[in-house]
Order: structure tokens, then sequence, then C-alpha cells
């Protein structure tokens, strides 16, 4: 199952495993982050969660977010023959942010259900929120540029498709860069434009097969 | 190990270690919900542990529901030759609701303890805890109909038992839906109605069998 | 890898590493049930650990208990084929109660602090975590039992010891079991009394080989 | 993939598994022991974060220590043809601190923020980091040591460079050991002399490294 290649250390199998169960562990927590209602509030239970929705939005965003990044991360190693130290090392601030992001989620939850009262408070939580998702998405972007670069792809590889998917999470990582910016003008506003993700997503992968197919031409 | 024909970021092994690890992860967090007793509840820790029994109850049922789903995801999985996208994507809701179900099995617990004071958010919480089991089992159920009608299966994978599996997993998941459903109107008699669950899987089990008889002979 | 009679749903390594992850993680969760001072604790940080020195005793025991089942489990499975149903099911009851033993845990090294206040309470969380410990160590001696009489050990099993470990867990299993029901007359003797629980199984040992090798020359 | 040699319950893959799930469990519960603000902190976010700076730092080394304590952990192991019992009871003490390291991880971050109030306990609480720490990378080394001693090692293994690492961790766990004694003189000095930890450990690699061309010379 090693392949004969990979150094002591650089094992793709051991490395994708501590990443899994690290983003597994993370994405479980992320539920015992949401609000508990106090004995009283289970006189009116709809109430409460309703109050809270923003803490179960935040939580299915981080979800969503964490379930990509396993995908991407799945796609890109078994498409790997080895690993370099150069794309361990970018697990650390990747596996960083991961376990980071149930905490991140949580006072993002919270500020938006206070936000009237303490307007400044929740602008940091949302950019926060939006700033450690855009440097996982960029982490997980140059990992695959690195792993291209360094040739660690297998023959049979789908390295357009690879590419692609680098150019869309550097490009959804820059984006959720700049909603973590604006919060400084109005960070009510940027929970909406993260809504936008997937249509940019789209949009990237369009541009980069255009670009390659008319460049294929010329 | 990994089949020569599966897809990059579709390999069995993997996924199924994801899931594993989520289903392992939830099982466990279960316990963190349980009632904790204050330094007074332990002059009498007997009537503590006996006011909060429904949390308790709900503990073993959540445990059992989530042990039943990994043995039914293992045994799916332990006969399929490759996955597809949509079987991938359907992992999506089902591990949500993992991830969720220790939150729901503990508002269920501590609903049940204050359902005098609270009827109206002790209904929710039945309600809440019913339709997350439900989603649960129909995903399951949908997941093995999926695996057979895209004919993911291995060639010596036992069809008819696969079949009845669907079959009884979609059933338990409609009576599921249905109890959540009737919270609206007693949400004290839901709880002893999921007592059937054992008796109306076997008895589904039992009916399909009869009719494939049937069907065999005509 | 999957040894080619292994029947759907029973592959010794996903029962194994489901196992292996439930146990981990319950292992790992114990020591987040471990008392936290409070901001007025840290005046007297010493003091505060000293007084609550029960609950660290209790989590070294419960940590010693998890890595012993976890070493009888690695060790039977390394030696068995193939799996029945049988094996399977007693992993239900196992895992139930190494999802408990945290909590179990956490009210036993509580109880203790509070021993003097609350005599009746002590005495039922002892013999809890007593019970809890006693019927995971019989689950295990009966998985070991179940594997030699349904001759799912390998060719190569070194059977004579794997019998003498089933009587062992038994026996440790039935001084617990002992010890749990003790405490309705003594709670505070009782943990010193599971300090002799290496002697016993020494103990144990030495008398099973002691018999076997009579039995041989008779 | 078991090479044949592999006696039961001393099989590497189990062995790093466990290790690898309770190394990422504990890595990832490190980030539930961050300080939480609550409903008035929100106003001022910003401050509350920065009162509770200590905290961070600490979630950040300990990170660091756990990711590189299953770098070691995953390179060793890569190497290894066998275990043998000792380096098996070696994971005894060293997955013990693992999983009290987010607890003293907690209380060293808590301490910290209140060190001007509560100075004996704080000095206590940088003393237990340090020692948890300390005793980490002490078995890290024997662990090494063992392995090579026992020949437990693979033909192709790189002995020097294991022999390096062995060196520069029992170094960096006698300076661990050493800084928790000085908690006694001055415990917000201790902090900052962790920093210099890379440094003697790169000191150590080259003094050894010296110190073998030394040898190969005479």
């Amino acid at each position: 199952m090693t392949s004969p290649e990979s150094r002591p250390g650089l094992t793709r199998e051991r490395v994708s495993a501590f990443a899994d169960a690290i983003l597994a562990i993370a994405i479980t927590l992320l539920a015992l982050e949401l609000p508990r209602p106090e004995a009283e509030d289970f006189r009116d239970l709809g109430g409460f969660l309703g109050g809270h929705v923003s803490a179960f939005v935040a939580f299915a965003v981080a979800f969503l977010m964490l379930w990509s990044i396993w995908r991407v991360h799945h796609s890109l190693f078994d498409q790997l023959d080895r690993l370099s130290p150069a794309v361990l090392l970018l697990h650390l601030p990747m596996l960083l942010l991961v376990v980071l992001l149930p905490y991140a989620t949580s006072i993002f939850g919270e500020a938006s259900a206070l936000a009237e009262d303490a307007a400044a408070g929740h602008a940091l939580a949302v950019a926060m929120f939006a700033g450690t998702e855009a440097v996982l998405l960029l982490c997980q972007g140059f990992m695959i540029v690195l792993a291209l670069r360094q040739r660690l792809h297998r023959p049979d590889a789908d390295v357009d498709r690879l590419a692609t998917n680098a150019w869309v999470y550097l490009g959804i990582g820059i984006f959720w860069v700049l909603t973590a910016v604006m919060t400084a003008w109005s960070a009510e506003l940027v929970p909406f434009l993260w809504l936008a993700t997937p249509l940019i997503g789209v949009g990237i992968a369009r541009a980069v097969r255009i670009r390659r197919t008319l460049a294929a031409r010329s």
C-alpha cells in the first residue's frame, strides 16, 4: 500500500488519516458549540432556537466548509504518488485552523445573536470567522499548487482538473479575505455575501476552462 | 486494497473511515451530554439519577441508533465495488444529522425532565429528536437503494438481503417521521411508540420476503 | 488484507478500527472531566488540586483500564481469522460502557471529594464506577471465550495464552462486581481493594497454568 | 501489510493508529479549552481576546508540541520492522500526558491571565505545563533510543538520523524539566525561555553531527 519511494515520515496514508481524524473531530465538535437552552428556555423552545438561528447557520456553513476541505484533500491525496516536506508543512496552518474553526464558529454565532448591543464585537467575530475560513481555503489551494509544481502526482492524475480546483480554492479564499476586510464597514452584510461562494466557485472554474481552451487553440 | 476502478475522491476506504470516525466521535460525545450532578445533588444521587431517567433512555436510544447506522453502513460498504458521486452526496445530510444527534438527544433528555412545566417545549424537543433519527434512517435506506440502482455492488453481493435492508430502513424512517408529526397531539406517548421500532423492522423484513417468494412462484 | 471468508459487515479491520476509535476518544475525554479551578482557586492551586486528588486517581484508574481493554482487544483480534455475529454483539455492551466510563469516572471523582457530606451518594458513585469497570472486564473475557468456542482464531494462535487471558478477565471482572456490592457496607474501603487487581490477575494466571500442567501430566 | 514476524498485540499499524487517534483528539480538544466570552464581553471582544492572549499562546505551543510529537512518532514507526513490549509500554506515560496536555494548557492559560493576583498558583501552573511537555519529549526520545538498542528498525532505516532525533528530544526534554524547576524562582520568565526550544534543538543536532564526524576521522 505504501508506495516504495515514500520517505519515512512522509507516507501518504498516515498523513491523510491524521488529517481526516482531525477534520472528523472538528466537524463533530461543531455541535458541542450550539446554544444550549436553560431550564426556563424550555417554556418557549421554539423562540429560543429562533433567537439563535445565526448559530445554526454558522454551524451549517462551518460543516459544509470542513466537508468540502475533506473532499478536496481526499481527491488530491488519491492522485498523489508521494508527499514532499513542503506539502506536509502546509498541513500545519491548515489543521491549526480546522481545530480553531469550532471556536470561531461559536463566537460568530453568539456575536450575531447580540449584534445590536455589541456592534464592534460582532464585526470582529465575523472577521475572525471569515479569516479562519479564508486561510483554510488558501492552504488547500496552495497544497494543490505545490503538489503540481513539485510533480508529486501520479502519472494518471487529472492535472487539468486539479489545476482548476487550485484556482477555485485560491479564488474563493481571496473572496473570503475580502469579506473579512469588509466587516470594518458593514459586518451585517458580510454573511449574505458568503452565499455567493458557490457562484464564484463555478465562475472561476468556467473562466479557467475557457482560458485553457483559448490557449489550446492558439 | 483500492479497487482499480475507484476514481480519485471516491475511494471506498477513505469515505468509510471518515464516516466511521464521525460515528465513533458522535457516539462517544453522547455521554458528555448526560446530566451532571451539582455538589448538593450528591446527597441524594439516586434521586438525581432517577429524576433524569429520560436523559439516560434518550442516551441509550441514540447509542443504539448510531450503532445500527454503523452496522448497516459497514455491511453495505463491504459489498460495494466502487462509489458514485450520488452515494457520496447522501453522506452529507447523514453525517450532518449524526453530528447533530448528541445535541438533539441532550435537548430531548432535558425537556422530558421538565415535561410538566414546559409542554410546548417538550413536544418540540421530542419532534426534533424523532425527526433527526428519521432523516438518518431515510438517508441510510436511500444509500442502499442508490447503490443497488447504480449497480455499485460486487458481483457476489447478497442483493436480496440488501434490498430487504433498504425497505426496512425506509419503513422505519417513515414510522419515525410519523411519530415526529404525532408530537403535535401527544408528545408523551411518542417515546413509547418508538419501542415498536424493532417489531416494525422485523415485520417489514418478513413482508418483503413473503412478497419475493410469491413473485418467484408466479 | 480482508481474509477471503469474512462476511459483509463482519470484517475484522473495520470492527477493530471502530472499537479503537471509541476507546481513543473515551480515553481522551477522561481529561475533560477533571476538576477545573475557578478564578479564586488559583490563589491556592496546590490546595485545589490536592482537594480533588480522588478525581485524579479515578482518572488514572480509568485510563489504565481503557488502555488494558485496548491491549487485550488488539491482541485478541490479531489472532482471529474471522468474526461471528455473537462476538460482534458483545461489542455493543462493551462500547456502551466504554462511552459511559468518563461519566462514571467524573461522578466517582466528585463524590469522593464530597464523601463526608454525602455518604449515600458516595457509595452509589463508587458502585457505579466499579460496576462499569466490572461489566467492561466481563465483556472482554466473554469475547475471548466466545472466539475460542466458535473457533474463530487463526491456526497459529496461542490458544493457551488466550484462554489464560479469558480467565484473568472474567476473574477480575467478578472481583470488581464484588467490590461494587461491598459499597453497601463500606464505600471508603473499596478503592483500596481495587489496588489488589494486578495481584489477583497474576494469581489467576498462575493458577490456570498450574492446573494446565497438572492436567497435562495426568 | 503486517510484517510476518509481528507478534499478536504488537502490530505496528494498530499501535500507531491508536496513538494517532489520541493525538488527533487531544490536538482538537485544545480549542475547547480556549476562553469563551460571556454575553457582556462581546461589547469589547478585542479587549477580551487581548486579555486572554496567554491562553492563545499556550494553545499554539501545545498544538506545535503535539504536532511535532506526531511527526517524530510517524517518522520513527515508518522505519520500524516490529515493536517490542518495552516500546509499547513507553506509550502508556506518553499517551497519558498527551491526554492531560489540554488540561495543563487550559490551567496554564487561565493562570497566566491571573498571574498578578495569584503568583503561587501561576508558578505551579507553569511548572505543570512545562513538566507535562518535558515528560512527553523524554518519552519520545527514549522510544527512539529503545527502538535502536533493541534493533527494531528496518535494514534500510537512517540510523544516524534517528539517533540525532533521540538526542534532540532528550536534550529538549531536559531543558523543559529545568524550566519547570525554574518556576520556583521566576515563573514569569519561563515562557520566554521556551522560545529558545528550536535553537536548542538545532544546536544539539549540530553538536551530535560534529561529534560523529570527529569520531569517524579518528
